[in-house]
């Protein structure tokens, strides 16, 4: 016991003699990965010292990749998750509005599902109703696609916007959808890139500060966020969905951010296409008043209430339905197409986008049909995505480039009694001419 | 289920109709990554793509973090850590030997302990005694010094040699301590710099696979393991020691090479130097015959085992006594110098290593005084090691250099009544001149 207390001593008065020794006293990264591979909790300092040392370049990418997997298996708790979320606003800059935008400016975000297309009528939709909405979204991130990945299926849609062009977009539309600029939340950006190669994207703490550093980063008034649970979300159970909920609910508010979360079922894929291309066909019927229910009422839902909690509507209900006009009359459509050209499509393509001829198409399609006559109990929602992903609408690695006019669209409905020989499956393969999707 | 059934079905004919899609039936890193991270079982065909993908760069760095950080914390079970063993070999070059070098080609490997400077008297001893030794080392492990470092404390010593030179050596010198050539299992040496620097040194199957790897492309007859474990060891435990010991014996046997393991004991440091130079100037006294008697110890007790391993002693005991012979009658000096000579140490530096000017030497020197009068229980050795490693004498970095003349000599033993003021440490701390160590 003595000679352990005398270490220090000696350690110090080393330091002193050789005048030099200052790192000694400072973090190791390995160190630090240390600690949280035994399961240990970091310090405040220990996590500012690691998102710094990401942001340098003083922590080697291998020891990036072998921490965020040892945060990956024993986790954060809610200081932690909380700390590293500052930590990660704190590397870059933060979005300033015009005071007068106070209370109206809101985001959604959701935690990815297989056809998950709703972002895009849900901004539009959410500016028609006067709203601003700076949302920073993602690209691909493992089985789900990235809404920033649909969007650039749209020839001309440009989504890197500066700040500055960001604010004249929320001036003139109202809404815009974008990745993160180099200066926003940057170490967010290293460590997803990462993440998305190194099977660690799924981890609760690791998604909470990455979402909620972009949102308190956006300078918002409220947010809502669509957390997914199933077979084919990030949390396969609903128990799993609700801690995502409760994580991110609690980081919002900590940070000042009125945030609320729903819990929504994500077996069977949303709508009925999958891949880029195709869901953008649907995101453009759900903005015309038609097109599949399940999408309609998702962005009535989740709109509704940010309505509801940002004051510009006295219940869920009401606003759910202020939404739905705004799809019903054209106003949400409108916007979408000035947003769109806002963000560099051409006019007269941005007004004709319905047509096939504005899109890449597939060359290879391939019709599937029922083997045996039966009911549809489900359709599963992981293994489309999964497969779509191999034939390239997806990224293993973050440089991977997305073929954009891979898709399926899913002919049959959940409940259908289907015969032998029906279609049940389209899938487009590659690019290049003829994309036809054949209707039941 | 049905349609879950139907799904191969749709894939198999989505890859025949697109005719380049082949690349989605192979292996993705991530998914290996992933499965680890479960804690699930590697295949054969799995480890043998993850060791071709570090090689060919495939993997990108973050991916081999958090692949090893997974196999730290997930473990890997013995048919895995022999199928990476056997795929780190074949990932280069193995030695061939003249044909009557066989049975007596042998090599002794330390899982690494504070002040081990076993190797440096054992090689020389074992080729006193008619044993080839083509001994290849690592460099500073976690707290640990390599004894590669230890030996290029000697100016001019070249660790890297050529499997043709290597050959040379061992024919007119009898044994060489080498470092990795870079087409001798090549794949270890990305792991090892890697693990190096994200705290996953410490995992049974990695050091198991990184150790005999090597071990089996030397194309040795006989392997002696010195597996240490106290508070300064990689095994904490002497339990730990033993699964390190039983994993390593267990892959060396079905292998093909006759191995045994001793479990030794590390709480206190081995002899009383710590530091490179220090360590070398240590294995120097043994090497004539004096020095520290736990040092001439497990040299003997090592090189015993071997030589009764390997036939050349009739029981362990003789064996031993054999070893002690070169020590006392100076053959083992002679091969020793004779070895650092055919390793590119002047013959003049040889040959009077033991005066002080043969090595670089600290500018700063501090000894450390007893505070109060009392008995020594232990010697502590992991934070001795942890504060010179923090002043120089390791690295935290691959690429970080070593500071050779940073140590510690220790001026008591245990059990020894010590007076207030009596000196106990003596720190060197930076290099130029004037390392004077005290005697108490």
């Amino acid at each position: 016991m003595k000679m352990l207390l005398t270490f220090f001593f000696v350690f110090q008065m080393a330091s002193e003699a050789s005048g030099g020794c200052e790192d000694a006293l400072q973090f190791r990264f390995s160190d630090i990965i240390a600690k949280k591979r035994n399961g240990s909790v970091l310090t405040a300092e220990e996590i500012g010292y690691m998102v710094q040392a990401a942001m340098t370049g003083q922590a080697q990418e291998c020891q990036l990749g072998a921490l965020l997997m040892a945060i990956r298996i024993r986790g954060m708790n809610p200081q932690e998750t909380m700390t590293l979320t500052k930590e990660l606003v704190a590397s870059g800059r933060v979005l300033q509005w015009p005071k007068e935008w106070n209370g109206c400016l809101v985001d959604k975000h959701s935690t990815g599902g297989v056809g998950d297309k709703i972002s895009l009528p849900l901004a539009p939709a959410l500016s028609a109703c006067g709203c601003k909405v700076p949302m920073i979204s993602g690209r691909g991130l493992g089985h789900t696609g990235g809404t920033l990945d649909k969007l650039e299926s749209i020839p001309g849609f440009s989504s890197m916007q500066s700040p500055a062009k960001m604010k004249t977009i929320l001036q003139s539309v109202g809404c815009c959808i974008v990745g993160q600029s180099g200066d926003l939340v940057p170490a967010d950006k290293i460590f997803y890139e990462i993440r998305d190669v190194t099977a660690t994207v799924d981890s609760l703490p690791l998604i909470t500060a990455s979402v909620m550093s972009k949102k308190v980063a956006e300078s918002i008034s409220a947010l809502i966020l669509d957390v997914k649970f199933g077979e084919a979300a990030q949390s396969q159970t609903i128990e799993e969905a609700r801690s995502l909920a409760e994580s991110l609910v609690s980081v919002g508010s900590s940070l000042g951010i009125p945030t609320l979360a729903l819990l929504s079922s994500m077996d069977n894929p949303i709508g009925r296409c999958v891949g880029n291309t195709l869901e953008v066909i649907e995101a453009l019927e759900c903005l015309e008043g038609t097109g599949s229910n399940d999408v309609r009422e998702l962005v009535t839902q989740t709109g509704g209430h940010l309505l509801w909690l940002c004051g510009k509507a006295d219940s869920k209900k009401q606003g759910a339905e202020l939404i739905a006009k705004t799809l019903d009359d054209g106003s949400a459509l409108q916007c979408f197409r000035a947003m769109l050209e806002a963000q560099g499509v051409q006019p007269e393509i941005s007004r004709t986008l319905r047509s096939t001829s504005s899109f890449y198409k597939a060359s290879h399609h391939k019709v599937l049909r029922v083997e045996r006559t039966g009911t549809v109990g489900l359709i599963q929602a992981r293994p489309i995505a999964e497969i779509l992903n191999a034939l390239g609408a997806g990224r293993s690695r973050a440089t991977d480039a997305i073929n954009h006019s891979v898709g399926a669209e899913i002919l049959v409905n959940v409940g259908q009694h289907v015969k032998e020989g029906l279609c049940f499956w389209c899938v487009s393969l590659t690019d290049v001419p003829a994309l036809q999707i054949e209707h039941k």
